[in-house]
């Protein structure tokens, strides 16, 4: 086994490197700063937008490398950050007239915004981006930055949503959606990394978080559901139906990473056994391999045009979840899970020539967007699974190693 | 030939008489009125939301139906078709919080406001389906109904868009998206037909939208681009260089149908040679057969997740285009054209087994999601094509079987 491990290991790493080069390559904007993430197959710029949630993964990408990987302790990776956070500072910050602390949500090139989102999705990569560039550099006020729009963020979703600019209807029940506790805990978890002082400060809402994730167990414990009402109860048609493996499977390495901090044992079977058992048995195509998109409870068609599609990100929490549950448990079922995911996922979406990876395959696993970077796919991903995997296999590696 | 018409008329009339056969069985809400529009391939409603453009699109489909052919002309197709235009006057108009004259984009069951567009097409199918239900009802209130809103909808596109709600902002400079005077130029359609006294109130307007129709053709006339620059210029991006080509093909027949009205002859070439031409020339899928949904003018890969799709509403237009053209200039290579998208269609879209169209198709041909009714497919461009192809077949064999 040792070697089967060594050889994951060996693979995920040039491909972190691989995917590193690309983007330090092709995606940095020399005249206005920040990141082109619209980057055909073979490096060319095709649309000069940038999307806010994606420079701020990428600033949190680079920061994150090179604060906890060595060979990524590089001045010209601190610089990218460092030039990705001062274009964040400038520009993704709109004007007060669209509410206090919001973000755009894709600007021009040079800064102007083009889009404003009434979610708070751009405030919370905002908010990641800053907290772990300050990490790195040291600078106290961008850290104070992050939580003020965290505690803005919070307020948003915990007291008065109108902030966000969304008129309310009165046949629009507000919606646990799952994305906004998992956004929340991930951000939870970004902020107290380390600091002891705020883990009391943060505690509630990591519970807070953590209860609401839980109420999208539904159907007796067989299913995870993207949408359900506030008291946790199933909602009525198809976003009450909707299932996203991909998402299920990352709010649980969220769960089980949660748990691990606070010692909940519990919590760290429930992680397994529901968010990540239970979208694999639903959502793996048996036919053609890779997991679908979405998916109905009932077996409905979805209405998603690209349901049954095989995207590169639910297969990145996938290789996370399934190793983390492994390194934790040690039960041989998840380095299977792990082992069938990685052989799907390495002989589909790496471009061998180009590198980075392809984004979108058909059901049958052909490549279908050609692209590297697009509006929703940037430096994050694949470079947050590939960083994740290979520390655990170091990890792994390294008990294994101890026991000879 | 006359064998070969004959034919595609006795499939057009059957199908035509199957989706009718489908929607009158499987969507009316005899409860709360209206029609349901997530319908599955067996008849089965999966989701109970009621989308606007979808009622306001299934009034207008009975009432033209009812005032146009004679099977048609039936109680149960009016009745439907009163009971729809009663839930929408009930019903999806908003508060005039969201703005005056505002309609809402999507209800619960029983009428409530789920979802409210920033953008003019809700508003647009509802003063379709008053103007269509005043003329079979002879309901003048209904009728002034429709043009006030009309009044409104103009005011919005052409002096002051404010009362959509959408804030403005710097980097999102105002675009001629083709979908905007396409819409207005079907409702000066609509309004003015067999009424000689509105015709002078809209003649500015009707030249205003081919005006800004005719600015799509780009590219030294081998291109039509979806959005362009207020002043016709390409813009940058991905949004500047989109093409879709079955929405080219309606713009086609909608000026073809004006510039016959007006007796534009240089129109009408323009109309054949730019709208119905250049997208079967880049718009055909060479290897699968179909029309592509998405394309790339510069052959970049659209950023859409089902670009390469073929859905089921560009077939529709394409036919009509086609049997419209060669209704008006008799050019055997139109009805070859025509032809060739007919085999596709009718070998692919129609469920044998079930009636009604499947709508959605992998790039291979294959159906993706079964549904006969969703979001955003309704009763209407299945049944609005298989009429206007059944008339223009009526209307060609008369005049063949008047030489003979």
């Amino acid at each position: 086994m040792e070697a089967l491990l060594v050889q994951y290991r060996e693979r995920i790493r040039t491909e972190l490197d691989r995917a590193v080069d690309f983007w330090l390559k092709y995606s940095h904007d020399k005249q206005y700063g920040g990141f082109f993430t619209c980057i055909g197959k073979d490096g060319k710029i095709y649309d000069e937008l940038k999307y806010v949630w994606l420079q701020g993964r990428q600033v949190w990408m680079y920061c994150r490398l090179y604060r906890t990987t060595e060979r990524f302790c590089r001045p010209d990776i601190l610089e990218a950050a460092k030039s990705g956070g001062s274009f964040l500072q400038r520009f993704a910050r709109v004007q007060p007239a669209d509410g206090p602390g919001k973000c755009a949500f894709c600007l021009t090139r040079d800064g102007h915004v083009v889009k404003v989102q009434r979610t708070i999705f751009s405030e919370c990569f905002y908010i990641m981006a800053m907290d772990e560039l300050a990490r790195v550099t040291g600078d106290k006020e961008m850290q104070n930055d992050a939580e003020r729009m965290m505690d803005q963020v919070v307020h948003w979703v915990r007291i008065d949503s109108s902030g966000l600019g969304r008129p309310p209807q009165c046949g629009d029940a507000p919606v646990n959606s799952m994305a906004v506790p998992m956004m929340l805990l991930c951000l939870v978890d970004q902020l107290t990394e380390g600091r002891a002082g705020l883990a009391g400060k943060y505690r509630e809402l990591g519970d807070w978080c953590v209860t609401q994730i839980l109420q999208h167990v539904q159907r007796d414990g067989k299913a995870i559901l993207e949408n359900v009402s506030l008291d946790g109860q199933e909602l009525p048609g198809c976003q009450g139906r909707l299932q996203n493996p991909g998402h299920a499977l990352e709010a649980g390495w969220f769960l089980l990473q949660y748990a691990k901090a606070q010692g909940d044992a519990e919590l760290q079977k429930v992680a397994v056994a529901k968010f990540m058992d239970v979208p694999f048995l639903t959502g793996w195509d048996k036919q053609h391999g890779g997991l679908f998109y979405f998916q109905d409870v009932d077996g409905h068609c979805p209405t998603q045009l690209e349901w049954n599609m095989k995207l590169w990100w639910p297969h990145c929490e996938a290789l996370i979840a399934y190793l983390m549950a492994y390194s934790h448990f040690r039960e041989p079922a998840m380095l299977d899970k792990f082992t069938q995911v990685y052989d799907y996922t390495f002989s589909h979406f790496p471009d061998e020539k180009a590198g980075e990876w392809f984004g979108y395959l058909s059901r049958q696993g052909d490549v279908v967007l050609d692209f590297k970077g697009g509006p929703f796919k940037g430096f994050f991903h694949v470079p947050r699974c590939l960083y994740m995997c290979e520390k655990m296999l170091d990890h792994l590696l390294a008990k294994l190693q101890a026991y000879i």
